[in-house]
């Protein structure tokens, strides 16, 4: 197995996701020769300094000549620029690009076509694994373990490219789901973007215009609120990118609510026990952490 | 400060706090007496057997004389009875007789005077502790190690109840707050009832009409959602317990998300900016777990 695991790494963006990886890669594969990009100088000098990669660099070809996998931990806005600059780099035969973005449609469906025609294939993969925390300060080698990564191949995927990402997240510790990009678009708006949504709602609710209750908070809170700390400006990306999903799924929330709120200003027992039985009937069904 | 610790301590209902609370003190106080009711025998049965008691009894009078400390972990609905039953047994002069639940309007305005002629006095408690696990089972010795208790004094709770209701949260390592009955109430709902149901109407939305996103799940979903699966008995007791501070969170939670949607609808980027950098401020707030 080992043998067919890529050889010349290159990760694009060393934030959050970017640095976790790169520090996993180190653990499962110490032999691979790991490239890192980043948008400043700076940061690809801290980089260095951590010493997370063999080469590190704000030049796309330095760090993607003969590289046979490459994984876009940027912000979506910035792939196909980076994708078109990738295709003028000298990349092996067979090279497999991928990224990390929670949004699959319309990044699988702007960067297939780029790399279609070359010696290259992309993939989209979406690993569930993040935190409320941004940056390289909050990178951790054990992100990706026992987490999920959902793949979106396409009609167009050839089978060893699948392969080839597969063994790769493996590499890592991830357990794998393949599902097309609409299909985890769909799944995703309803268990990660829409809670989202939810959460920061809640958070503005709960202490808006009274952060007195702030004192009481137990933990309750504290995970029901977690993800309302995210990144701002990532967040509204991905909700632009899924938008029509996230109305639907958000309106579902909303109504939920709006029946909630009759059945207590109407005294409805049933109508409340019901709502409860229902909701931990749902809940008990998701797995524990694996 | 040791000597002044309860002596002859008696726990109603031992199910997950009441458990916990055996626990703690047979840590924290191992040399208090310490007296479980149970309704069952049964379940009294089981207290002997895993001795968390040197008393395990269905009778009050049995746990209750001599007692100069009564925790009431039992639902709301029960602890009127309860109160007048504990009247009638032998009780240490100064008892105190303090609950968990987690509303306190109601349960003083109807304990308080149970007592007020007794040589005993009912303050109200809300450890800020748990999990949606409950019963016996799920109990554990550290369940309120480092969390916050929030104590409900009124004008008529004379200095030296408080002072020792406050010396027995402290020994089983809470953190304390004061503050009136339904000042507890209006924060509680904001902070705790409204997030509880808020993740209920999640959990349905995400996973009512559509399973097949649940082998998606990450663990934002499960912390979002991960108190709705609490017992639907004793949160729908909760609720209509506090139901005009909780209709008025729910409805603020509720706007925020019809507002939410319509910012979606019209691809209002700003707004929803605006939104995701509000909930981030205000989540940033809250202190991490003690």
């Amino acid at each position: 197995m080992s043998e067919s695991l890529p050889t010349n790494i290159a990760i694009f963006g060393p934030g959050l996701l970017g640095g976790s990886l790169a520090l996993a890669l180190r653990k499962h594969q110490p032999k691979a020769h790991l490239r890192i990009w980043a948008r400043r100088d700076s940061a690809a000098e801290e980089v260095k300094q951590r010493g997370l990669a063999d080469i590190a660099s704000t030049d796309v070809r330095t760090v993607c000549d003969g590289a046979d996998f490459i994984i876009l931990c940027t912000p979506v806005a910035s792939m196909l620029e980076q994708a078109k600059e990738i295709l003028s780099a000298s990349l092996a035969t067979d090279c497999v690009i991928t990224d990390v973005g929670s949004v699959k449609g319309t990044v699988v469906n702007t960067l297939d076509p780029v790399f279609a025609n070359a010696r290259a294939a992309f993939i989209g993969s979406h690993p569930m694994a993040g935190s409320e925390k941004a940056g390289l300060d909050a990178a951790r080698v054990d992100l990706f373990d026992g987490k999920t990564c959902i793949l979106t191949p396409t009609l167009f995927t050839r089978d060893v490219a699948l392969a080839k990402i597969r063994r790769f997240w493996k590499s890592i510790g991830c357990r794998l789901l393949e599902m097309s990009p609409d299909e985890h678009d769909h799944n995703v708006a309803r268990i990660s973007h829409m809670p989202h949504l939810t959460a920061a709602a809640v958070a503005i609710a709960a202490l808006k215009n009274d952060p007195g209750a702030l004192e009481c908070v137990g933990n309750g809170f504290r995970n029901t609120t977690r993800i309302a700390a995210g990144d701002p400006g990532l967040w509204s990306g991905i909700v632009w990118e899924n938008r029509e999903e996230i109305i639907t799924a958000v309106r579902a929330a909303r109504d939920g609510m709006t029946e909630l709120l009759a059945m207590l200003e109407k005294v409805d027992e049933k109508g409340l026990r019901r709502f409860l039985d229902e909701a931990k009937k749902l809940r008990d069904l998701v797995p524990d952490k694996v």
